[in-house]
């Protein structure tokens, strides 16, 4: 392809979006992509007014989404968006999406993929039919040391897993509550616009999804435990899950939104027979290698004499050890994993170098969302995953 | 009383004993009593070598405890043991103790209590109608900063409790997996020795007991999932379970053998619907206080300006700020709670001025370990405690 | 001014060189600014196909800096640099700060602002006459912790200040002394690039511009001892300083390039009257303050119902609690503070809001550079910073 | 010598000496010796009833420490003390010291051993001349983790030792200051009771004695400032202390009354031409080792499989990994050391194999008091420590 950056569109994410700020600087901040396209609310006029914000060209403000994808395939391929990003609340993603890989576009979607188990099963079809690149955002394993951990585990440096331990926590729907903050925005909790779940469809699946990039392993089947906390409310804000793995590992998971003090700390330990690791959010830049002695290995970033540190973990780092990098450069590995996978395909090169969340990780989260909520819902608790019968991963 | 030290035996915790020397350190460290007499090993021989080595009265080193207890009783009150420290394998706790018992004497006994709830109720008959002290040495409930946690919930400052995370992590079964270190110490992997639980009554009692100490609750009904790893071996090395407490709050916990690395960290987090805490005893002289808007305060044993830290905290602390205070520190607090009502008794004040684990801790431990193995075992996965109908506490 | 991003240029900041990448990312990150010019190397042709890299029109890839402040400034004001950015190594950096300064551009200049306090004094001049905006890169002080400390200190919240600890602790020289890595770029080491000092010039001033920021505090005095380890080598890779500030509190600073393991952690810690703080890159969103009881309070980016943290903290966080923000975004927000400026002076609008570094801090940092360098040369030890002869601040 | 538990008497520590205890706690908390007589307090009715309370013979609650030496002097050889244990203020040491080394006892004694170097030197003349035991509780060098710094620096592990920062931290003078405290006890702010230095005779002595234990280095010359914050004391509260060590080392250290929250934290920083290292009593069963490419391994207390733990260490641990073991239990090993060599003494077996601080360590710290006292007196900055001419260790 001719040196050029790729140009982006964006749905949803506009004045007051914390995510869809995070899409815009992940998207840009190497230089690789500008946004030049945009219908950031359902409103009209408000998508109008924040694209001037983001000094867009005013006529690529669109008023909705299907008017934005329809003008855009109308484009010249020189001036067409090359792919969108989608960062509306969660009952839209299906409809955005879907509409964007018909119209023949790259996607890449915030999180849960959707609300449904078989609305995903259906947007896999059509990532498959269409041949276009899907990315979703499981931020957490666009972290060089999430790489690192992976790389270790793959390499067998940890045994075989016996068990895992992980855990996302929040502390919004507490505060909400504590009615202090009852302006907390909402959309979360309203069954129309997330789905089936609020907390397990919104972090839990970060966390399972953390676990499955790190490990390998697959849910064979779980038993859960959720709580609501909201009067009124049908949605869960807690939910502690008991996890058996393929092959005999097992694990525990607990996430919540009724943590006291605790703000997006999402950790991870994983126990094999040679070794143990453990990574959390609030100490992103380290990985703590864990022996049957007692003693602790804490590895970062590589610098150029390391012989420890692997490529994937190096590459996804830009700054020199002990300068922090945070939640905003592993979203934007993510995106750089897409980009890659975007350029090899406006240069008819088919091979796909990227490593970042595709659909098939979309369709396993809800599956994992679907028998949760099934098993809390069951008297018979152990339920299966869909698995296999849902998606190969 | 006149002014003296208390006179102490001890059954169990000869040589090669860790936590034999523990019991002598912590009933000996502030002064308050002095070891007079043991049965420290079922070979006479080695009792007896082993009292020499402890500077002990060769008169009062016993072949076994019967005989320990026959010829203790026999000596005049000024002269024989005001009580008795068990530190044997878990399976000779209930015959050691209501030997002394019923002989009359105090006693201060490891963990587990029994190997069976039955027991464990009948020890409690006993410690009622002899009208004796009975402690157990939950060890983490003599920390200082456990006592501050446990305070700050019975003041309210954490609001109603939501959730309760608790955790207890070791290595020692992986240790002994990889082989190379075929020698450690096995009696608790042998039934005989051990009971119906490795995992679960040598670590998860102490989880559950700390959880129970720090907030009052109980638990209503649990749902387990227990791992063995140790090949031909019946008995449990790991722990996963779902906790319901009476009064709605809910729990998660987990306990291991077999977490590479992690070496006797018991961790306690508490999420109350005004602040949450945590407490881990790899940092044992702090406790974290998190508020809802994300800010963490982190408490130590009270200087003497402090307006935040409770007498109870402060009392079972002897160093300044700063310097750390440890296990051995803890575990002498229980026997200076034991030794108070020790003192009491023999003034014949019935007044019970002790912060100790009794035996109602240990009936409701056993309560735990027996729900545990049965959940682990049933279809029907929920289990209740048998609770009330077992003990109050 | 209209609707538009501000169009940057760059002056060094080629291929391989990580801060190059840094002052990119920031400058655009905020979705503010675009580099549209360059003159990234000396060598004309690495200059030209590194723009080509960065997808940059040709015509604006210039061979040096020189033609490149002289082409812009012949560009209609609707298509020239509002600003440029110098990213070469110090010895360039007076005189492409003079060029463009002279030329009439607003500069983002990398520290050391120059190699000599002369040079730096004759800019404030220049910067004063020519009414630019002049913005110096001390990223630490972009951190939105760092501001709540300057913060709190203002408020009074510390009481008097009566001792400032401060280090910065890198490795690279001494992993280049260790031979294996003799790879390592070592124009740092000499002089003709770097002036009269590699560790203090380099992150020595980072320390004390750091202290400063915080605090307000202006060193009266100091006594220094340096040390080289590169044999044959003249500069400073590690320096241990006392400092008397006006007013009477007291300092102490050490910075090192051979300190094993320890990689661009700088720290700070203030000790006031009635509390003291702390800080460190390591943990860069956190603040602790430390009262005189012992309890330690953990701040960070203000969730909204927080009452603490003060707005400039609050505004310099892009992100949910939680969520790590590092080294890019607080660079970031030192060029968002000059496009501050910058987009008032297009205004015509005189009134300053910008929160970011000047040259007097350069001023100050070289005047801190020559008074320790004069100290550990002199027999008289304790040496006075020429202070407000040189710049007032 | 028969099996027989030492017997040990105290001068000074008695009711409110938080030292006092401390001493006691750590004499007899390994069952290896007992105390059996006191002058506790210079008022005799104090000294009988605080004896009362320690449960002693009340023949042996001595008036004073004068009546004590004579009369334990005069007991049988199977009755009377094999030490001595000095905690009284600084000004007493000297003189209790003196009297009792004469009589023929073995000391242990609390630090600063005396209040000058003539002192200081004149017991080690007295020590020699009565070959008698002389120990002094420099209590960090008791820590198992310490000893294996010592140890990896021993067999080269660091290369050649670059630079030493370390720091003693405290709070309690700002706490007086704050008025709200007056109650603090301040004898060490008399200069009759402390000697010339308040700060660096109490504390500064740790920090340099701990940097000497575990490096080997010794100060060449060093520079000084030291500020007083207590109106009309004239003693210090603070210091930074610039240091050269033989062989061609740096130093940095800085102790403190007036940090504010910062309470007894001690701490050494390392670094040498192949790894560095750092320690904290915050952090004490751990010891954090750095290599050059920002690898940390934290090592602690030895397990049976580890290979990198030295028997120092791991001898001068009582507990399993992860049990924390404090203050008590590092005090505790600098008495197993000194009885070690007092039971080698009482077998005339004249090997000593104690690893504990000795009469050397003490003149070696008046040295360094009288030194850092004068630097910051004098107008040529940096002063020599007498060094060899005061003691050779």
């Amino acid at each position: 392809m001719e040196k050029r950056k790729l140009r982006g569109g964006m749905v949803g994410g506009g004045r007051g979006s914390k995510i869809g700020a995070v899409h815009r600087m992940a998207a840009t901040i190497d230089g690789q992509a500008e946004i030049v396209a945009g219908a950031f609310s359902s409103d009209p006029e408000k998508s109008r007014s924040f694209a001037e914000e983001l000094y867009l060209d005013s006529s690529r403000a669109y008023s909705d989404y299907r008017e934005m994808a329809e003008k855009e395939s109308a484009l010249p391929a020189g001036e067409r968006i090359d792919f969108v990003s989608i960062a509306t609340p969660n009952a839209d993603h299906f409809d955005v999406a879907r509409t964007f890989l018909k119209a023949g576009f790259n996607v890449i979607c915030d999180k849960p993929v959707t609300c449904r188990l078989v609305e995903a099963q259906e947007l896999k079809s059509l990532v498959s039919s269409m041949g276009k690149v899907f990315a979703i955002t499981y931020t957490y394993t666009g972290y060089p040391m999430v790489k690192q951990a992976r790389y270790m585990i793959q390499q067998g440096l940890l045994g075989e897993i016996v068990k895992v331990v992980a855990s996302y926590r929040q502390t919004w729907v507490a505060r909400l509550l504590d009615a202090e903050d009852s302006s907390l925005d909402v959309w979360r909790l309203d069954p129309s616009k997330a789905g089936i779940s609020c907390c397990v469809a919104d972090i839990g699946i970060h966390a399972e999804n953390l676990v499955h990039y790190i490990t390998g392993l697959e849910i064979e089947k779980l038993c859960a435990d959720l709580s609501g906390f909201v009067p009124g409310n049908p949605l869960d804000n807690d939910a502690s899950i008991l996890l058996r793995y393929k092959g005999g590992s097992k694990g525990i998971m607990h996430v919540s939104q009724v943590y006291a003090g605790e703000e997006n700390e999402i950790n991870i330990q994983v126990y094999g027979t040679k070794q143990g690791l453990s990574w959390s959010q609030y100490n992103q830049d380290y990985l703590e290698i864990k022996t049957l002695d007692g003693c602790t290995s804490t590895y970062t970033k590589g610098s150029r004499g390391s012989r420890v540190i692997c490529d994937e973990a190096r590459n996804a780092s830009r700054l020199a050890l002990g300068h922090p990098e945070g939640f905003i450069e592993a979203f934007a590995n993510i995106y750089l994993g897409a980009f890659s996978d975007i350029r090899a395909q406006i240069a008819n090169n088919s091979t796909s170098a990227g490593d970042y969340p595709t659909i098939d990780d979309g369709v396993n989260s809800m599956d994992f969302v679907e028998t949760v909520v099934a098993s809390a819902k069951s008297d018979e608790k152990w339920v299966r995953m869909k698995g296999d019968n849902a998606v190969s991963r």
